[in-house]
């Protein structure tokens, strides 16, 4: 008889901020019981993904084994955490669990893909458990930027495991649960074998502000400001909205939603009975016959995205709703790493129009959702548990978290995506790897991030492309060569018309080829691609300095 | 007879931080004279300007006024100042004064161009001056993270200009002019029409800190590093790389410097007496064979770029050194916004190695080169000009530094790019406009920004590339038509091949086309071209989910 054991494997979040994608195990080694815990995306960038539209983990590993899949578990409904669920369920075909409120996005998320929304099934808060085959499976509220949010309390006959999914300490959260140290104190007497951890804020050396310390910064910039008060935060940031809201009626200004994010939130909120009350809002429509000094503005966009409400602000017009001169812009809200230039860019175009705009630098207007390292240290301490593995963030985040977790003397391990952790005993050990990977949703299509289309895309955007043609008759060129060029400057360092040039060179080593045959055999056609792809780098790189992408056509007239 | 005028215009670096262009004219409207102060350059990023190499101002407006244009001054050796230099001065031909170490650069800028780098005229500091036409301009001695920056003095029939270029008041700064008060206090007293001045930092509310404030912190760093001790900076902050190596040396380290800007700054300034001692330096060779502990590393590549130093020892060797568990790698420096996600992969990838980051965050080991608000302050109230003209900067900076200015009682302006601002008078006005615009380096070529050559480059990164081929013998086709896929996934939402899938649409399209005819009267060939484009990007659509660029090859055989 093989002994059972439990593990630990993160597919994603694990290197990254983003892209969550927990897998736990429990039984005899290679048949394994398994729960999915979060099925999150990372979202695409110019430079390493352009036209890639969302970022999976590569779920492969879990698929092959969908038939020993008790349970996907979703700890709370940011898109890095739950947006990949409709796209990769198909492969996993497996119950999934989930709070209220958090059920309400997942069940959207599942019907957009048009699967059947009854696959998530909603369960109450902890002491309420779930049992999926080893595993017993709890939601233990904690408070973070998103309501709802829950730490996973999972029983196994190999010991507790807490994982927090993200999390903060916050006593006076505005809305929803605040946190609770008893009960967190009671966990832990009752004794936890493996913390598995949030780490995105690790680097933060203070403690975390509640989401209530902002209220009153928020309120004064209201009243102050003379003519329209806009402000964006995350849509999902519920007891953000609400803060805003509020200051903005307490300052005798109707509300206005901008943004299709912004109003489905709200509404999800008040449906769920996250939000007893919500200000009344006014349509756009409406907001027009508003003066100024009596409007504000709750838009989406608080990352500068493009199609977003304020960055159409900050062009002109949105909903035939306009900021102009003494109009306040408030962001409360931090920009993500990578999205700095295109909030510049929205913050530009709104200084240009006269708008006093409020970025993030201030710190007055905007908390983290996250636990920042001395509020990692009390949760180490509330709970004490054997193991501490550092989850959600990047290599550096992870092996700071273990540090800290070394200074509280608890046994810690950095474990990225890939590594299978044995839990077997109070010294966690890698045994196994996985090639961890990503998938990208591009279109409606899901390619491999190795497969080589994206880097093709790369390569145009850097060098352009040159496309060529040839038709042969017998071994007679008809017409010589056309070149067709994207991308690329019409004129080189000849001052002639690179086309011309570039048509001239192909012709004339055709004339001297040994690869123009009468027909393609022995690929004499691949060979004369391969010398036309060359002829077109050399003179380009000559002319322009710049070696294009080259797509070759041969045709055979008959 | 026409009153003279005397006005100040930029051509870029009031609108973004960079591309630094600026120009003073005085005489009679329409033949004012002219100086250029600064020829900067901007850098690209993959989002907005893939594959370009450089980025400079449109200076089509001076180069049609070549003949007016008395002197071009250089006020320090950044990029963003004198980058441009080389590519833009055969539109402008005018003799190019700067200081020794300036001049070092701005003669090899010429000469890498294949000019004669005698254009550039070396100046003496301030009190020694330069009259050209109606102008007589000083070299002011400032600090910032370069040496022998300075401020320009500006003497005009119409009053007297202080152009501040990059500065900071450091009374400390290591390496060159320590900040003289009683100068400044002095040109003050003798009257001061403008201060055109640097806003970079004008969000900076504390007083800047002094090059020397860091010395002891990074000396405690290199004495407390187990393993090699490695730093990366901008290599032209001179006084920093000296801090660097010096508390190398303290600690008992051999210093080696990797990448060729490291070691070429550290000549230069060798070479034009700014650094009288640098400490012996070793070969990457002998370094190889010196024990960790007694090991300086000064990189290049503190903005993460790939083919830096920092990079590529982040990836695996350079030069045949390595960086290893427990060896210490600092960030002497701060990351550009833009440049997050570049630096974020260096970081990751020494952590992984076991190499123990010190970023930017602690702000203990690096200080700014620029002047933050309350060194604004005391520079407005030490030259009390009747004007303040704030530049280099972004929107946001202007408008911001104007409040300064407002705040300390002097007139402002806040000027874009283009804008041409009268100072005949103690309040600025903008009496007309030149549209200012943007310059492309691609490879070996210049481009205009608006060209469309860099926005098809975009497309295709977003939407990848099909090369369509048809051949026509009299208004038959011969073949059927061709596809080729650049960056586009092979299989889509039918799960056949995608290429096969259009060639079929295309060959169905074309049986029924009345646009196929016996010639390319009426141009049919491009009623045609566009039809099939057109239905390559609905069957795309449909498919992948993706319109992708199309070019479209018509052959006529004969």
């Amino acid at each position: 008889m093989t002994k059972d054991r439990l593990f630990y494997l993160a597919l994603g979040g694990a290197d990254e901020v983003g892209m969550n994608t927990y897998v736990y195990g429990y039984g005899p080694p290679g048949r394994e019981r398994l729960i999915v815990v979060d099925l999150g995306v990372a979202f695409p960038d110019m430079e390493s993904t352009p036209g890639v539209d969302l970022i999976f983990a590569d779920i492969s590993w879990l698929a092959e084994r969908a038939d020993r899949i008790e349970a996907i578990f979703i700890t709370h409904g940011h898109e890095d955490h739950v947006g990949a669920l409709g796209h990769l369920w198909p492969q996993l075909r497996a119950a999934v669990f989930t709070r209220t409120f958090t059920g309400h996005i997942a069940r959207r998320k599942i019907e957009e893909q048009g699967l059947d929304g009854n696959v998530v099934k909603v369960v109450r808060p902890w002491p309420e458990t779930v049992p999926v085959g080893p595993f017993q499976v709890g939601f233990a509220p904690v408070s973070h930027s998103i309501p709802e949010s829950s730490a996973l309390i999972i029983d196994t006959p190999g010991g507790r495991i807490a994982h927090t999914g993200d999390f903060k300490l916050d006593p006076t959260p505005v809305v929803g649960e605040a946190f609770d140290e008893a009960f967190w104190k009671g966990i832990g007497d009752q004794g936890v074998h493996v913390l598995t951890c949030d780490s995105t804020n690790v680097f933060s050396p203070l403690p975390g502000r509640s989401e209530a310390s902002i209220e009153a910064e928020i309120r004064n910039l209201a009243a102050a400001a003379s003519g329209t008060f806009a402000a964006t935060t995350f849509a999902s940031n519920v007891a953000r909205v609400k803060t805003l809201a509020s200051a903005g009626v307490a300052a005798g200004r109707s509300v206005c939603l901008l943004g299709r994010a912004m109003r489905r939130m709200v509404e999800d909120s008040v449906m769920t009975g996250i939000l007893a009350e919500f200000p009344k809002t006014i349509s756009p429509d409406e907001a027009k016959s508003v003066p100024r000094e009596n409007l504000m503005l709750l838009v989406t966009g608080s990352q500068g995205e493009g199609r977003a409400a304020s960055a159409a602000l900050s062009r002109g017009k949105y909903q035939g709703l306009e900021l102009s001169e003494g109009d306040t812009f408030l962001f409360s809200s931090k920009t993500i790493p990578g999205n700095e230039r295109a909030v510049l860019r929205v913050v530009n175009a709104l200084a240009k129009k006269g708008v006093d705009v409020i970025d993030d630098t201030s710190n007055l207007y905007h908390v983290s959702g996250h636990a920042n390292r001395p509020d990692l240290d009390r949760m180490h301490n509330l709970l004490r548990p054997n193991i501490v593995l550092p989850m959600h963030g990047e290599c550096r985040h992870l092996k700071e978290h273990a540090r800290v977790a070394a200074k509280n003397g608890i046994a810690s391990l950095v474990a990225g995506n890939g590594a299978i952790v044995d839990l077997g005993s109070k010294v966690p050990k890698v045994t196994d790897h996985v090639e961890p990977g990503r998938i990208y949703l591009d279109g409606k299509v899901l390619i491999g991030a190795l497969d080589g289309v994206v880097r093709n895309r790369t390569r145009m955007a850097m060098n352009g492309h040159a496309a060529v043609t040839l038709i042969l008759e017998g071994d007679e060129t008809d017409g010589g060569p056309w070149v067709d060029l994207t991308g690329l400057p019409g004129t080189g360092v000849s001052g002639k018309s690179l086309g011309a040039v570039l048509e001239k060179e192909l012709d004339r080593h055709l004339q001297r080829s040994a690869a123009l045959g009468a027909s393609d055999d022995d690929g004499l056609d691949d060979k004369l691609s391969d010398e036309l792809r060359g002829v077109v780098r050399r003179i380009c790189d000559a002319e322009i300095g710049k070696r294009p992408e080259v797509t070759v056509l041969i045709s055979r007239s008959n």
